[in-house]
């Protein structure tokens, strides 16, 4: 008999009847011969609510205890969630984050989970109860309780699931992870399965499917993590090791956009690399995520250096870029896409760079900035291009 | 430097405006050189809006989730508190029962107090923290939450200013104790003080100020009690031992009245203490309370019986009498109202009852049935004679 343990997503609990909905798939499962252990969200908006209350309170809330507030929001769903299967005639019992010992560290907020003691689990599981856990939550050194951040839940689904040596499965309001946005690209292909670093890539550039850190946890225990709709019969994909033999057969499995950024370039830097590291640095200090830097080889002594920074923080990282460069050599690029493809086939198939560009290049795409890690490729191209690109890489990777 | 235990009620938390008002109250007694825990109650309906939820999901909710629900509403009120004190620069910690380890045993719902830790909250107190403990909650001998029942922040309260060698302050929304409820009597005076005794036969007379257990255990200790209204400056009430002196001068402090029951009497029934013993353990054992039992001296060896039931448990009750007795012999009287008064002061003055009697008897009031305790006589009175009643006994012993 396998440990099966679900998390079920804010919006599939969302009301009172989504739980009883959520409570008979649960039992269904049940009775199919697996122990199952339920991770729940918070009810639907109850987090934003709890948020208001705060900030109706105090305009920047104590951390401490904006965790202890926010955490009774799962503690409400869990309790809810095991009423309903004992209201339906099956035994379950819920526990919060005290009760199984789930020790985090780290910041308020968006704490680590350390570990924790499963054995009252496995003990109600060997009772035949279903085991209904409120997530995003953990008990620190201090006997505080402090939140995982946002989406934290699936890193409390995987980590019950890695020490109770079960499989994971993420229940959410999408069927599955596609290779690109099915609302940008209306032929993006339902994934059967993806890698965990294809899954990481994906996540960095924002799809916004999984927590990242649920899926390195994963990958580090050699845990399977299965995503799908709720309370639903459509198959989702599976997030694993995938083997060579599929690596080979497909080199890109994902596609993703982001016009969030902006691309800042400064000319004439002296080639020195202490300078170029001061500037990153002191952008770096106040929180400032640099991305897809580029440098142009050196020139009489001079080079020239592109990065993209989030849109908003463009007025703080001019400040900073002032105390390096004359304003005559800084120049902003407000009209860029962050066009990514993802593939842990990359790792083995070659060229993959050299077709995507031959294609941007006989469609007329002008390709401003490249940065490349082993399984991913983004440029910025112009926002105009998005779409075009989109489809012609779609259907070239037949995404 | 004293530990003051002040405890807020739902209404006076009831809003993020109202916590910020019990906020400054609490800083405002910090600076007079106490050390401050504040017990708080769910924010105003919170509680209610919880059982909803729990109704919407079954009919009758398991107990110990219930519990686990219920108990948010606590955290929930706790936390906003201590961020609204941070966000007035001042230093404030809020703790869950399990924090502080506190210990309850018995039924989930109406669990009882066995023991707290109090080391975290002396321990903030001496760093200068104003400490805010979520009331109404405890961890049984399971690790599982349980509640104390309604009005059970009340008892939280007392409990840690016994275990802090401190005084308690019970804030609520009425001013303090009156001897009768105002809005029955207008010549209802305020009490300066009160008895634990006085005040225990009043809240089981239905006063519904407090909690009794609170008053129990705070008598068992020797805790004085201040009753009070929120944020306010009007002078309440303290509960404590009364001495002697005070006592003799007033036979009766309080009064109370009650129209939520129903009299039975069964005539003719055999003078054998079996069968009336039968007759309540039948009708006890269906949790109906019984009350104003009251024998007739036996004619010819048969006996009659009347005694008082709450209103909603007549039909049940019926059901268990003509077991015993033919219906011609059962006799309901639903036109009655419970008059008490109550005095500590009664124990060494005599002939209050008589007093009271010549009273009625002049005033055409019949009185139905008597029952007595040390210091408590209550009569059933037609519910027409009630307010005449209030203010000839209000009046005569200067209420």
């Amino acid at each position: 008999m396998s440990v099966v343990v679900q998390k079920y997503g804010g919006s599939s609990v969302a009301t009172t009847e989504k739980i009883k909905k959520v409570a008979e798939t649960v039992i269904k499962k049940q009775k199919n011969g697996d122990k199952i252990v339920v991770v729940v969200s918070a009810m639907g908006d109850t987090t934003d609510d709890l948020i208001s209350l705060a900030e109706a309170i105090s305009k920047k809330p104590d951390k401490r205890e904006l965790d202890a507030l926010l955490s009774t929001g799962e503690m409400i769903s869990s309790a809810l969630l095991a009423m309903a299967i004992k209201d339906m005639g099956y035994d379950a019992v819920s526990y919060s984050a005290y009760q199984i010992r789930m020790k985090t560290s780290g910041q308020y907020g968006k704490s680590l989970i350390e570990d924790l003691d499963a054995s009252k689990i496995s003990e109600s599981l060997d009772q035949g109860k279903i085991v209904i856990i409120a997530g995003f939550q953990g008990i620190n050194e201090y006997g505080d309780i402090t939140t995982l951040g946002r989406g934290g839940s699936d890193t409390t689904a995987v980590a019950i699931a890695v020490k109770l040596d079960g499989i994971c499965e993420i229940y959410t309001d999408v069927d599955g992870i596609y290779s690109t946005d099915p609302r940008k690209y209306t032929e993006a292909k339902k994934l059967k399965e993806i890698d965990y670093e294809e899954m990481l890539e994906l996540a960095s550039l924002g799809a916004q499917v999984m927590h990242s850190r649920s899926i390195e946890l994963a990958q580090k225990y050699g845990v399977p993590i299965y995503v799908g709709l709720s309370c639903s019969e459509i198959e989702g994909t599976v997030i694993r090791e995938v083997n060579n033999m599929n690596m080979e057969s497909k080199p890109v499995t994902g596609l993703a956009t982001s016009d969030d950024d902006i691309a800042v370039t400064i000319n004439g830097i002296e080639q020195n690399i202490n300078i170029l590291s001061n500037i990153f640095e002191a952008i770096g200090s106040r929180k400032i995520n640099i991305d897809m830097i580029s440098q142009t080889a050196p020139i009489e002594g001079k080079v020239n250096v592109s990065f993209t920074i989030p849109k908003n923080d463009i007025d703080e990282c001019m400040e900073i870029i002032r105390q390096f460069a004359a304003d005559k050599n800084i120049f902003i690029d407000k009209d860029i896409t962050k066009f990514s493809v993802v593939g842990i086939g990359m790792k083995t198939t070659s060229g993959v760079a050299a077709k995507m560009f031959k294609l941007f290049s006989e469609n007329d795409i002008d390709v401003k900035l490249i940065t490349t890690s082993e399984i991913r490729i983004t440029c910025a191209i112009k926002q105009e291009d998005k779409s075009k690109a989109i489809n012609l890489i779609g259907s070239k990777f037949n995404l």
